[in-house]
């Protein structure tokens, strides 16, 4: 189904930001700097039990939609859900905030629950097991990343009704192919958003090789390793880099594309797959009104 | 020594971001988008591994600065360092990587490594035990906070030279007293900022009765309950909320100020604290080029 869908013309999304969705976010009552009474949307922060099998593996703070992609991204970027793996059920429990991941064969990950890392990502910072585990001598497939593209997204993506516009203080990522943003997910932490299209991705057998992750968050080591261990070759933020992030994208072959805004860009691996087309004299400078400012910090 | 310190006239920081220090970011070859090459500073992004006495705790992602601040605030603001344990020695050893925090009586936290909760804060997005341990019944001291400190410490803040203003892709904490920013520490993960003034507060001695914590990060529920087994009863952010944030802190008494810039804030918990003695004719606007934008996302 995905496939075709993707294959039509339609550049809609498959799936948007819902701001309107109840349960996402709320009013809270409170004062300004002059004390006048304001109410102010924020969004909602909720725990999310994630259990494989019998196996309770973590509890993530989470806006709270979604929650069965959540699990299986959550599962699969932790190297917990081989691709090969059968998933032969996903079962979401909203009152216990409980989601089981149900596999035909049981694994025990006993070992990798030892080892905990805590990364520099917003909001899923940790990692079980070991980080580069997957990564080694992996290189990611060959694809043309047009200048053109990152300035359609960026331009589509900030226009894009969210979450973020109306509450602030919340991460967005989005899958997207050649200038066509698909899935834009968005959580109180990114590496939530980017589980759920990891687990999106899986759920509707969509590959990767054609792909590009845009994140609205910084392009640390565990936003590299997340998405070389997805397979997408290109990963593009308007936020800033680190250094390991660099290194480990130079060492897997990923296109990292950071300080995307208005007209500007810098890239600081896998400069090879860019093809500079677009024509810099319509590329828009950003608006005011659609740079992001601390709220999603 | 600190008290002396604190009570002196000296309005400089006790310890300030030292952007030029070696190691903390370097200088990375790259492409802007016309493909001028361009050498681009990122901060580095290391491993941490903390022990208590023999048992391996964690490995932190950070930019490497005050380990041992960091490793013994990681353990207080966890519940695993009791304020009333005698600490025996913090030995950092730097080409392991490696802080080894030693107690004179061992504790197992065996308990407590079992249930991990991913939380919605940036970077040590992992908090061991229950998270809210600690907090029953809890009501942070009495304090006045008066606007113009806001306003003081938010102008000074942002006009601190820092890594940020350097690099970007980092988060800074300011622990302050009054309109007096004391100790200013930066992160890849802001949850790390918070650690290490937390481990300098332990190993000085210093109150937070009469604090004030900035951040530039989002006001989580994470962040805010740091904050409350600090002791401290005021969080301030140029950033935004969370629901759950906002709710914890109306529960411990907490001052929650966000979206901090300029003349402008909103306080969505502890009001009663609030003195507004600013005269608001006088309060700078937010100045453009201090606008932290996406890198510190």
């Amino acid at each position: 189904m995905q496939l075709s869908v993707l294959d039509e013309p339609d550049h809609g999304y498959l799936i948007a930001p819902d701001p309107a969705r109840a349960g996402l976010s709320r009013c809270v009552a409170g004062h300004d700097e002059a004390g006048r009474p304001v109410e102010t949307r924020v969004v909602e922060e909720r725990p999310l039990t994630i259990y494989l099998n019998a196996r309770e593996i973590v509890t993530a703070m989470t806006i709270g939609d979604y929650p069965e992609y959540l699990a299986l991204g959550f599962l699969a970027n932790q190297g917990m859900l081989a691709a090969a793996e059968e998933v032969t059920g996903v079962e979401y429990d909203a009152e216990l905030e409980v989601v089981v991941v149900r596999t035909a064969v049981e694994t025990d990950h006993e070992a990798k629950l030892q080892k905990k890392t805590r990364t520099s990502g917003c909001a899923v910072g940790t990692v079980f097991g070991d980080m580069m585990a997957g990564l080694e001598g992996r290189q990611l497939p060959a694809a043309e990343l047009r200048t053109s593209w990152l300035y359609a997204l960026s331009h589509r993506i900030n226009r894009t009704p969210s979450l973020y516009l109306e509450a602030g203080a919340i991460h967005g990522t989005v899958l997207c192919r050649q200038d066509r943003p698909l899935v834009y997910m968005e959580d109180v932490g990114r590496h939530n958003a980017v589980d759920k299209i990891a687990g999106w991705m899986r759920a509707e057998g969509v590959g990767p090789e054609d792909k590009i992750l845009y994140t609205t968050g910084r392009l640390t080591s565990e936003m590299v390793i997340k998405t070389a261990l997805m397979g997408i070759p290109v990963l593009a933020s308007r936020s800033g880099f680190t250094a390991w992030g660099v290194e480990i994208a130079n060492q897997v072959g990923l296109t990292l594309i950071g300080r995307l805004k208005g007209k500007r860009f810098t890239c600081l691996a896998g400069e090879s797959r860019l093809v500079r087309d677009a024509d810099m004299a319509v590329v828009p400078e950003e608006g005011r009104r659609h740079r992001r400012k601390g709220a999603s910090e």
